[in-house]
C-alpha cells in the first residue's frame, strides 16, 4: 500500500550494530539515495563513514533529520524519549519515523508525550536480530535476512507510514509482521528479556562464589552457549529490563514458580517428576527447532 | 608412572555418545588390540559393530569384561550400581575399571558397596565433553580433543591404575587432571547440572503458558543457544540430578538468591544496581572465554 520503491534520504540515529547493519542493508538494496548518520561521538560516526556505512553525519539530531524521508532511531531504550524530542524539532511534517527498541510499551508512551503532529507518522518497530557484539564494526548487511521484524503501530499510525517501514525492512531481507504492543512486550519478556536476565544472574552468582576461578575453568560447551547472552551490552539490557519492567517481572515470577517445582521434585528424589519435566522440555524445544 | 603404551583388550559398557566416541579414539590411536562392546540392546551393539566402533559385543556384562585389561562404564548414572555388581562378577583380578559419570560422590559410594577386592583398581572419571545429541550414531573420535577429563581417585586407588586411565584419555586428546570428589561434585553442579536444570525449567515453564506457540515462534538466536542443553537426553539428566542432588540443591539455592536480588532491583527500578550486575557478569564471562 503506497510503499515507495526507494526514498531520497534516510537518517539513522545511533549507528551501532543494529543501525549500522540496517544502513548497510539499505545501501546494498539501493533503497535510499543518501544515508545520514547521527550520534554523540564524532569518532564513532567517522568510523561509520570510513566503512561506507553512512554517507555523512551530524552530531545534532535536528540537523541530522532535516530533509529526511525516513528517520530510524536505533539508540538504547533509556535515550528514546530525549531523542524523540529532538527528532520532533527537526523532522519534516511528512517524515516517517521508526525505532528498533526491544520493548514497545514504553516507546509508545514516550512517542505520545513528545511527537505531537508527527505521531501518525511514527511506526514503532522491533527487529528480532542481533548478536552479543555491539558497535558499527560488528554490523553487516545480512543481519536481518530471514529474521522477524515486529511492527506495533498505534491506532493513529498512518497506513502509508506502516507500508514504508515494511518496505524498508523487506529490502533488508526481514519477515515483517504487526502485533499488539502489550502482546509484543509479554512475548519478548518470555523469550528474550528473561533469558538475558537469567544468564547475567547465573554468571554473576557463580562469579561471587569462593572457587569461582575453578568453576569457570571447568565450564564446558553447554555452559558457554547457555551464558553467551551474558556477554551482551549491559547498558542496552539495563534499559530493556527497565523499559519492559512489568512484563519481565511477570515472566520472572512464572519462571521462579517453575524452578521451585523442580526443586521440590529434586529434594523429594522424585525421579518420575524430573523425568516428565525434562522430557516435556526436550520435546518442546526439539519441535521448536524443527519448525524454524 | 607405569602407564602402558597400549593394552590388549578394552571393554566399553554402554556404547553411546561418550562410550562410542572413546572407543573410536582408542581405535584411532591404536591404544588397544581389541575393543569389546556391551549393552542391553543387541541392535544398538550391532550398529556400533557395523560402524567399526567396536570389534565385537556381548550383552551380558560378566562375559563382556572377562579377559579385559581396561573396563570403561559409560551408562546413565542410575544404572551404575547394578553394572558395577556385574563387573565385579566377571572382571579379572588386575583389570582396571573406570566410569564416565557426571557426579562422582554417588559413584564412589556404589563402588565401595560392590567392588570388593577390585576397589583399588577403580578410577572414577568424568570427561567434560558431550553434545545435546546421544547414541553411537552421534559419536566421533575427536569428541574429547582439548577437553578436560577429571579423575577423582579414592584413597585406595592404585597409582598404576590412575596412570593407565590417564594414558587412555591422553590418547583421546584430553587434558587429564585429578580432583577431590566433593569438590568435583560442587564445581560441576554449578557449571553444568544447574544450567541444564535452568534450561529445562525455562522451556517447560514457557511451554505451559497460554500463548506458548507464539512465544516460541518469535524466539531468536539467543534463546536457541540458551536452551540448546534442554534438548539433552532427559533420562541421563534425571540420573545426574538425582546422583548429585545435594550439591545441585545448594547451587539452585544460591542461584535463586541471586535472582531474587535482581528481581528486587528491577522492581525498585534500580538502574545502577542492574547495570552493575550485568556489567560484572559480562566482564566475568568475557574473561572466561578469553582464557579457554
Amino acid at each position: 500500500m503506497n510503499a515507495p520503491a526507494s526514498v531520497g534520504r534516510i537518517t539513522v540515529i545511533g549507528v551501532g550494530l543494529i543501525g549500522g547493519s540496517l544502513a548497510r542493508a539499505v545501501r546494498t538494496a539501493g533503497w535510499a539515495d543518501e544515508i545520514v548518520g547521527c550520534g554523540r561521538d564524532p569518532s564513532h560516526l567517522e568510523e561509520a563513514r570510513s566503512l561506507s556505512v553512512i554517507d555523512r553525519y551530524e552530531t545534532r539530531i535536528p540537523a541530522a533529520v532535516a530533509g529526511a524521508d525516513v528517520i530510524v532511531i536505533a539508540v538504547p531504550l533509556g535515550a528514546i524519549q530525549e531523542v524523540l524530542e529532538q527528532v520532533a524539532k527537526g523532522a519534516g511534517a511528512a517524515a516517517i519515523i521508526t525505532d528498533v527498541g526491544s520493548a514497545k510499551g514504553s516507546v509508545s508512551t514516550a512517542a505520545r508525550a513528545t511527537l505531537g503532529a508527527h505521531l501518525p507518522y511514527f511506526v514503532p518497530g522491533h527487529p528480532i536480530a542481533g548478536t552479543e557484539k555491539s558497535g558499527v564494526s560488528a554490523s553487516f548487511a545480512e543481519l536481518f535476512v530471514g529474521h522477524s521484524v515486529i511492527l506495533t503501530p498505534l491506532p493513529e499510525t498512518r497506513p502509508d507510514a506502516i507500508a514504508t517501514i515494511d518496505a524498508m525492512w523487506a529490502c533488508a531481507g526481514a519477515r515483517v509482521m504487526t502485533m499488539d504492543v502489550v502482546h509484543h512486550d509479554s512475548v519478548l519478556a518470555a523469550t528474550s528479556h528473561l533469558p538475558h536476565a537469567l544468564a547475567y544472574s547465573l554468571v554473576d552468582t557463580l562469579a561471587r562464589m569462593d572457587d569461582s576461578e575453578e568453576i569457570f575453568r571447568y565450564a564446558a560447551g553447554g555452559f558457554r552457549d547457555f551464558t553467551r547472552i551474558a556477554s551482551s551490552d549491559p547498558l542496552m539490557w539495563r534499559d530493556i529490563c527497565l523499559a519492559n519492567r512489568d512484563a519481565l517481572l511477570d515472566s520472572l515470577d512464572r519462571f521462579t514458580d517453575g524452578l521451585a517445582e523442580l526443586r521440590r521434585q529434586l529434594e523429594a528424589r522424585n525421579g518420575d517428576g524430573l523425568m516428565n519435566l525434562f522430557a516435556r522440555a526436550k520435546a518442546t524445544r526439539d519441535r521448536m527447532i524443527k519448525r524454524t
